[in-house]
């Protein structure tokens, strides 16, 4: 099962071998065959602990593979793993690489919202995601989803790249975690999660019912919009809509810290 | 009261009437006659409007005069505005402007813990915050601070500056509302807070008891430190502890999500 073999090193950065990893910081790696970027030791260990994800390669700076010789030691067979030199990982990544230890993530045929709740307990919590285009935003919503167990994120085609390297970054590698699916429009996704017999929420700084007065029941699913423009309202209209209460008249929540408070008193 | 005199003109970046704003990318300009930096014209207006910090003189792309001509008449008497063409602006500030507006805030001589202490309300509730280094922490507690109606921010010595443009950008303008003071250690602040009569609860993901479980009373105050490191281990001995309830094994909530989820439990 485990191949402890020691790192290819790699002495030139037109290895065709590290082709993947060239200028990863462009946002868009979609179109690079379904992968995406892991960054440093503590994301990786868990990509390779959860194994959510199949990963392809490992690329390690040189300096580095001693430190890390236990991660290296437990990659699982047919991963490549390569050290390079300080210059020839910024040479490839295209900018400074302090992190010392890259990935190469593939995404998979990635799940659709009709898997994840088809497959979702009785008392799941799902959050649904709309025009979320902040990268900051969209990691500080997957490491709330975490640390308060949900179920599943539903995420609409407008949003984001929840696998953008910013994202699983700030998320603290929480997107490599809960489960979640990208497509549609958030109108779909809600009928989705009706269809299957949750109760749906969105959130609206003009919503009907403080969150103070919900209870947590059965399979529920809070909706959230950008900053600003929020929720649609054809989705709104259809909802229970619930607001966080605030004082004076300073209206404005952080959409990542909104998600924290909802799903701190929504939690199972 | 109101000059409305149509702004003076700049055109050579080395003109000393806009020297404050040379390399404005630079962190610290606390060096710099105790200014501060203001970007953008929703923040402006916000200052503007509190008046709780002295404007020394406004910047303006040549280009926003016109669309900001309101803003301009209602600029009070004694501060300076100026315009500039892009190129000019550019080049003083040392980055692309975009936000077309900038102005020089004045530090004054800043809030004492003391005197914040004095005038607190008797229902009053106060954050302390311990070696919080990162601006975006920084500014993203603030912007919590102010939308659950904070009466004051005290702040250690060992924490970045809240009036460093990233943080007041990220609080939406919240570092200009909501009263703080900076300087000292943790330890003496609580101190102060204590002799004040303050019920002091420091956050920890080790805490005795729940958040769920306080009760709003009073003068009360949360403490927060730093993600990873925490509250030092002397603060945490003498105070009531509370912690955030997680579930499964992701123990990591960000710092300014926790205060949002806390600031909306205690808020009065």
């Amino acid at each position: 099962m485990h191949v402890s073999a020691a790192p290819i090193f790699i002495d030139n950065s037109s290895d065709p071998r590290i082709e993947a990893y060239r200028d990863i910081r462009e946002r868009d790696l979609k179109g690079r065959g379904g992968r995406f970027v892991i960054e440093g030791e503590v994301v990786l260990r868990t990509a390779l602990q959860l194994g959510r994800f199949a990963i392809e390669s490992i690329l390690i700076a040189e300096n580095r593979t001693e430190p890390l010789a236990d991660l290296v030691a437990k990659v699982p067979a047919g991963i490549s793993v390569y050290s390079a030199s300080r210059s020839v990982l910024d040479d490839i990544a295209g900018f400074p690489m302090h992190r010392g230890i890259l990935a190469m993530g593939l995404r998979g045929e990635g799940g659709t919202a009709e898997r994840l709740l088809a497959t979702a307990p009785e008392n799941a919590l799902f959050v649904g995601l709309s025009a979320i285009a902040n990268h900051d935003n969209m990691g500080g919503i997957f490491r709330n989803a975490a640390a308060f167990g949900l179920d599943g994120v539903l995420i609409d085609g407008t949003s984001c790249d929840p696998l953008y390297r910013k994202a699983i970054r700030v998320s603290a590698g929480a997107v490599l975690m809960t489960p979640f699916a990208q497509g549609g429009d958030i109108g779909t996704l809600c009928d989705a999660l009706l269809a299957a017999g949750f109760e749906v929420l969105a959130t609206s700084p003009a919503g009907k019912e403080r969150l103070a007065d919900i209870e947590p029941v059965g399979r529920q699913a809070v909706l959230f919009g950008a900053e600003g423009p929020g929720l649609p309202e054809h989705v709104l209209r259809r909802l229970r809509t619930i607001r966080i209460d605030m004082r004076g008249s300073f209206d404005s929540l952080n959409v990542a810290t909104t998600s924290g408070i909802v799903l701190h008193h929504l939690a199972r």
